[in-house]
């Protein structure tokens, strides 16, 4: 069953090992986790529903204590605590089109603020509303999650905005296609969402981002539908397209997607190779993206990332027999992996893995089992998640973030990011450690993905307080050398204070009129993306 | 020189060989020319300047002139009569963003309509202003010429709006890099108008559109400064170059353009082969593109393109000798002819070729002078507008229209845009001409592009009637199967009646409150994309 206060489907349990334990004290010191709260203890928490009746809605506590709210690091702390700083009145459960439109119509006449949900997964504060004197209803679109129709000539299939991942997959490969859209939150996210968030696929070399993914749809909207039809490319005027993509239901509820499909691979292969250092894994994969090799994967480690990715992996008397394999290649601790994908005809898998072996090679790529470290890339791809538990189980804060810059800026982000993090908490003596590799690779720069853990405090509000610290140290750093400050999770609440940097002014006042436009009286997710401007407004004066 | 009534400059003079006047009298009857105005008949039609002084104007008649519409059909007309129906009260020259701001403020001040012209290309009417009781001013670019920064390992340049495609791919190939956007306007139009229009070049299979090559830039806009930063990819919210993309100068002047570019490529070369049918040679495109085979350009003409093209350019004697080579080879007057380039390092080519091969062999492709004709199409591949002047010259109306639409509803319109355009003047007893092919082809669709000709009628405003008659019925056919009123030329006056077919209510409204978010008095551009209601508001009550 899924998790009411954590990653995934409770059927995977992530395990830490003893080894991984012993090194995290060496890297952590002590660590003790917190009290969790029982799902009976959250729901004594949950204040009586303010929400007026409607037939497609559920008020029951557990209903909207399972949707009140994502996967955040705020978000985690209020699910384990059970002390939900907002939770919303009632759930509303869609089935059509129509009812969004019902939905939306009834919100409007009984003066309700509206969240849309997906899949629950939103990493950066989507899909909690601030505290309002207005009702609020999350609307959740898991039950739009129908194949609706397929234009197999153009290869466009229009699905039910929460479709997720597996389900969207499975529809598709019955009649021999695939979307490719692979973000690790694969298991859980919807199209919908991807597109509201301009999420982007661990394949996306090959397939695209969901912008070249997304070709049309319906959204509803406070002001009306918007229907955006499937257009091969158009130069007719600014693409409407674009301004739902990104718009994280501050301008209306997508309920049909139009997403470009492909025909199922003949032949996908993921292979791990370890560059000697990490200014020849970058040259590498800039090598390969701009020299246009048709890959359809590229993640390279840094030398840190690598290094705690194998002990933590790999039983220590292994490793040792492993680090000779690395010594007699002559990779030195230095090293950096990486991993990348083939997919395609067989020839062109075979044509392609040949051009950027060119590559590899002449920056100095060894090969130390190559297929098997691939192959395990492919199977864990979507478990990196569920090690949230055991880390925090065990007294482990851990959260991620990620930017994408050119590759001018990136060479001096790397060598001060990790720095500035890891001394995040030096004043208070708690140490932080931090890794990072680049995922999505483009011949004009790169995305860079930092994950990092630090020791729970003694209470939930001081655990906050770290957690603070550490994020607003990454995102002035991401923002002061010119990176975005989402490439793939999107802005939410945590990244709104960040936006007008990367925007600016007038670009910031363009949004805000977008989303008056479309909602004018703001009761469409007010306080995500564009800030606590929108929100306040929604607040009790 | 660059001819102030026409295309191009007047050093290419495109000719009607006697053979192609035969054809051309064949298939349209005896043909007539109506007389051209001379540049001092049409400096007499301006009217005195109204224009404020400023010291960034030329306010001569002549400047006016040559830059008082650009090369739509009714521009055109307009030009060889030399009677204009609106000519701007003064053209202005900035050299920096900064005089761009300055013109703005001034506009603002002095209650001014501002014209922003590139390299006067628009054949959907971009450039002319409707007749208005405010002084108007057309911004010519043309000085913002220089490649101002190149960041060598993000590979972006940043150029000056207005930089002409052969002046941008010769700073580039100083230091072996190209954009690789070459539209058949190359010659003359400029990145900013590449950018404004959602320009598509002939080589955009491997390049992209300028949608995907628009990496960032400044725009100046009534409202104030708008910096877009250049980074590769990003889920911060909706994308602000997509409001200035096709915006078409109605939101502002874009000043400064970052493009993404790549060295030059190794090796490159295109080939002509012939198909059986239209339909093997939809197969084949669809075949190559749908399997991801990274061609560099594609460009299949129907059976009575083909026929046209080889009877206008090859001499009946050789024409016979070539037609058996052509049944020598199984193909009938139903052979399509397909081109395709191939472009990147030597491996790349030779591989793409032979991927490429399997899907042209497998739908019956035949070789007859494949690399001469191929060479052909890259020696010719700006020329085509050139032919308007013979044409002309000889009485006889040339235009084309374009869309994009997916593969399922091209299949229908193919089957019915010619019969449609060349029955438009059919009550008249007007014979009409039309051919098409496909340019640009992607997996969900393909452009399709058809030129038409017509017969001169006796006097301008007639031919004009003529023209509206046919350009209307060739739209609504358009817009009846769904496909974009414009693939690569834009909305100007000329579509703006067709684009609520595609956008939509909601979706027009949207781009309406953008353009008065950026130029709330409705001095930019005024009548363009939006249509008539835009400019109604600034024409005397």
């Amino acid at each position: 069953m899924r998790r009411w206060n954590g990653w995934g489907d409770d059927s995977h349990q992530a395990q830490l090992a003893d080894f991984a334990k012993a090194l995290l004290a060496d890297i952590l010191g002590e660590t003790h986790p917190l009290p969790d709260a029982t799902m009976q203890e959250a729901i004594k928490n949950v204040p009586e529903s303010r929400a007026p009746e409607h037939p497609l809605l559920d008020k029951s506590p557990e209903t909207r204590v399972r949707h009140a709210c994502g996967q955040s690091f705020p978000d985690w702390l209020e699910m384990r605590s059970g002390k939900f700083g907002s939770v919303a009145d009632a759930v509303a459960f869609p089935e059509t089109t129509e009812h969004v439109r019902e939905l939306m119509d009834w919100a409007a006449e009984k003066d309700l603020i509206l969240v849309p949900y997906g899949g629950g997964t939103s990493v950066v504060g989507h899909l909690a509303c601030p505290r309002s004197d207005k009702p609020q209803i999350t609307v959740a679109l898991t039950r739009m999650n129908r194949l609706l129709d397929f234009d197999k000539e153009s290869q466009i299939a229009t699905f039910g905005a929460g479709v997720r991942g597996p389900d969207l997959e499975a529809q598709l490969a019955a009649i021999g296609y695939t979307l490719g859209h692979f973000p690790q939150s694969f298991e859980l996210s919807t199209v919908g969402g991807w597109v509201v968030t301009r999420s982007s696929g661990q394949q996306s070399l090959r397939y695209g981002r969901i912008e070249q993914l997304f070709a049309g749809g319906i959204v509803e909207t406070p002001k009306g539908k918007l229907e955006i039809p499937s257009i091969p490319a158009s130069s007719a005027g600014p693409d409407l397209r674009e301004t739902i993509l990104g718009s994280e239901g501050t301008m209306g509820i997508l309920t049909e997607v139009k997403v470009r499909v492909t025909p199922l691979p003949e032949a996908e292969q993921f292979y791990t190779v370890f560059m000697p250092d990490w200014e020849s894994g970058v040259a590498a994969v800039q090598a390969i993206t701009q020299g246009r090799i048709p890959l359809s994967m590229l993640r390279l480690s840094n030398a840190k990332e690598t290094d705690i990715m194998l002990k933590l992996a790999v039983p220590e008397k292994k490793l040792s027999k492993l680090n000779m394999l690395f010594k007699f290649k002559g990779l030195t601790d230095q090293k950096c992996m990486l991993t990348f994908g083939l997919t395609g005809s067989k020839k062109q898998v075979a044509v392609n893995e040949k051009l950027a072996n060119v590559h590899l090679k002449h920056h100095g790529a060894k090969r130390v089992l190559s297929k098997m470290l691939g192959d395990k890339w492919q199977e864990n791809r979507y478990k990196g998640p569920y090690l949230r538990h055991p880390l925090w189980e065990h007294g482990v804060a851990a959260d991620t973030f990620e930017t994408a810059m050119d590759w001018s800026a990136l060479r001096p982000y790397m060598s001060e990011i990790e720095d500035k993090v890891c001394n995040a908490l030096k004043e208070q003596g708690i140490p932080v450690f931090a890794y990072t590799h680049l995922s999505h690779v483009y011949p004009q720069g790169s995305s860079a993905y930092t994950t990092y853990l630090f020791p729970v405090a003694s209470s939930y509000e001081e655990t906050m307080e770290r957690w603070k610290i550490v994020k607003k140290v990454a995102s002035e750093t991401v923002v002061a050398h010119g990176g975005t400050i989402s490439h793939q999770h999107g802005v939410g609440r945590d990244h709104a204070p960040y936006l007008p940097a990367e925007k600016g002014e007038l670009g910031m006042s363009t949004l805000k009129t977008l989303s008056k436009h479309f909602d004018p009286d703001g009761r469409m997710n007010p306080g995500v993306l564009l800030g606590d401007e929108v929100a306040s407004s929604t607040e009790p004066a």
